[in-house]
């Protein structure tokens, strides 16, 4: 591999960077089930040449989740459908290793990955929501880092199935009779802590080899797993240093591992709010910040520490740091970060709330198009990032629309960014 | 409902009435993994304005299995990838009731019925291979009975799912800020034998409500199960009395249940071997049935005897009948009826292997376009069948299109099928 790469990815779900934005009049509140949004917003990706899209997931919902989560297309149906309007850009979708069987998982993302022609992508999540374990005839939710084991398992496992043909088995000589080369099949029989899985897998693999892994896991359980296993980290920073540090650290653990540390992306997710001006812009952002209600901020935090009710606490007094106690099992990296951020800038609890409705510190960015080409590329050059996974809002789909329009161009310009793809699978576009 | 209804589906995978029908010089020998073929395919089926078409499964292969199981796109994807490039023909994909989550059943399926705007089915399986269990992470398959019992379970589960958000539920009043109805909002908290799922499902339903449930069980509690809960019961029948039998006793049991006997329609699986002549399509026959070796027949039957080892067994000396204690659990009706078949016509066998590796009564039709069309007639005006599902094959894809281009003309003429679609969703389609 020669110079290093932006890589970009596009979003397509989530977003949503407070609560209340589907409540502005230019936001389609709808997107996570409209078809002809995500068409649209992929073929929009591809026309700004970017790696891959990306459809996030959850499986647990209650009547408090956001409103983007309610009502949404599965990951892996809704990423075929987009293979079929689509033909170069990456399709990376989200699936549990928590709630789903290997054999499923392997077998869904080989027929994506076929379907699409090499252009598949997993984004290996391990559900941190206490209530998914509800919908999965589990009482708890398994404890962190025990659901990281599993993840490794499970990974190690589905790539085993994914091995499970060489790809020239397949023979099928109608002369001599002769459909396969045994030689060329492989049993996994694979016996472990969480899973026996006897394969073979009744799939073979794309012209990519196999679908690319991505990974968001920031605990230390998550940062060992992404650094040994995956080959896009997506991740949330709030800012340079910490990106930096959080950058050289996975890098190092990857190089620790054996491998290079050019054949790991490590990418932030950001929002981008693009104005002409800079007070332009900063008037939207007040705009979108100014649709939440402190109701609605303090549920949102409250997710964080296991529902618990927000309201018994005073609102405008010092943020009460005994809470970290109550912090979720599933969030304990997010719960750790803001409970510090809560200290360090003596925030009270209402102040808290509405820095995470709408936060902007790294990954919201808010100003001119050359601004935010000027941070992203400062990001990739001081190695704080390899690229990034672009938010479809605050408001959508103008987060990726405006990406596309205003700013991958400068990046082009700058030489900074592909103007045509080379490949047409999304290991190639990475490079892999 | 008025007038009964002629239903057709077009299987799109499986086929091969026999092992070697892939050394056919017409036949598509990858069609299991070839999207170009299944796009044709759908679109054929589509032109000739069928109901469905459907697409098997199995989650177990080895080195034995039919070439068609070894390597196939997974049913939901695919039929994701087909939403695309129909606009009418409903869409039927199995899925394991034994081997998935049933919330993770709910959301494909929704999902895909939201895709195909109105069009999925489910074709609801418990899983007969034994060797699934091991791909799953099970040391043994769950008894025969106890499948059914999990799959009911497993049923009332989804369709519980299915109902967590009433139709009108999603408000989205931006100017109030209601997003949905909380009273129209279901939670369903279901705990039973075999399954827990608190809920609420994250997707809404299609315009066709749910997705179509396909059964196709033929055992005793099999029966039971798709007379309660099936819109369409998939069967093989080798005759017109037992199929007579067959319908009237399913029929029956749906009206025990207090269901319409018209709101469960009855499909028996066919091939279909077309000749211009009664001679030419016999020859047709000859010519794939030839293709077959006493080998490959043996391997094939002996699936259903757990894979023991029947060349131990003199192959022209009659079926030795105590094979019968070795039947398969998973196969338990589809034994009984080879041993009672064999014990009929005294059968050796070489012969019923043969037999058994392309049958042809009453699951493949073999002659002229008329003697065809007559044959669906009659199992259907004498209430053998509500209609069938045709096999892709013997040569594939020529049983699909010889069924579409010279077989439904001939029906349409007779005033006996659509000519037109109606309506654009499947349930439309069944007048359900």
């Amino acid at each position: 591999m020669g110079r290093r790469k932006l890589v970009f990815g596009a979003a397509l779900s989530g977003g949503g960077e407070n609560t209340a934005v589907w409540r502005h009049p230019r936001d389609l509140p709808d997107a996570a089930i409209n078809l002809d949004y995500y068409k649209n917003a992929a073929r929009k990706a591809e026309s700004g040449k970017l790696d891959f899209v990306f459809v996030g997931d959850s499986l647990y919902i209650n009547a408090q989740s956001h409103p983007h989560l309610l009502n949404r297309l599965e990951p892996l149906t809704l990423l075929t459908a987009l293979a079929g309007v689509t033909s170069r850009i990456g399709l990376v979708a989200t699936l549990s290793t928590t709630y789903t069987e290997p054999y499923n998982a392997a077998r869904l993302f080989a027929s994506l990955d076929l379907i699409s022609d090499g252009r598949a992508g997993w984004n290996m999540v391990t559900s941190a929501l206490e209530g998914s374990a509800l919908n999965f005839s589990k009482s708890t939710l398994p404890d962190h880092d025990e659901r990281y084991l599993m993840a490794e398992e499970f990974v190690q496992v589905v790539k085993g199935l994914w091995n499970s043909w060489e790809d020239d088995a397949f023979v099928v000589d109608k002369e001599k009779g002769i459909y396969f080369d045994p030689s060329k099949l492989h049993v996994l029989n694979h016996q472990g802590n969480y899973y026996s899985v006897q394969g073979p897998l009744n799939i073979t693999s794309s012209k990519q080899g196999h679908p690319v892994l991505v990974q968001a896991g920031s605990s230390e359980a998550g940062k060992a797993f992404s650094s040994r296993t995956a080959d896009i980290v997506f991740t949330h920073q709030h800012g340079l240093e910490e990106a930096k540090r959080y950058y050289r650290e996975v890098k190092d653990k990857a190089a620790a591992f054996g491998r290079s540390r050019d054949e790991l992306f490590i990418l932030p997710g950001i929002g981008i709010i693009i104005g002409d001006t800079p007070a332009e812009a900063e008037r939207k952002y007040e705009e979108i910040a100014g649709l939440v209600n402190i109701k609605d901020a303090l549920t949102d935090l409250a997710k964080y520490f296991n529902g618990i009710d927000l309201y018994r606490y005073p609102l405008d007094e010092p943020f009460p740091t005994e809470l970290v106690d109550a912090g979720s099992n599933g969030y304990r990296s997010a719960v750790d970060r803001m409970v510090g951020l809560a200290k360090e800038e003596s925030l009270t609890l209402r102040q808290l709330a509405l820095r995470l409705a709408t936060p902007r510190n790294g990954s919201l960015l808010v100003g001119t198009p050359d601004h935010i080409a000027d941070t992203i590329q400062e990001w990739f050059e001081q190695e704080a990032a390899d690229g990034f996974i672009i938010s479809p809002g605050p408001i959508i789909p103008e987060g990726i629309n405006d990406f596309v329009d205003k700013v991958i161009p400068l990046l082009q310009e700058r030489g900074l960014y592909r103007t045509e793809y080379e490949t047409d699978t999304l290991r190639g576009h990475l490079g892999l």
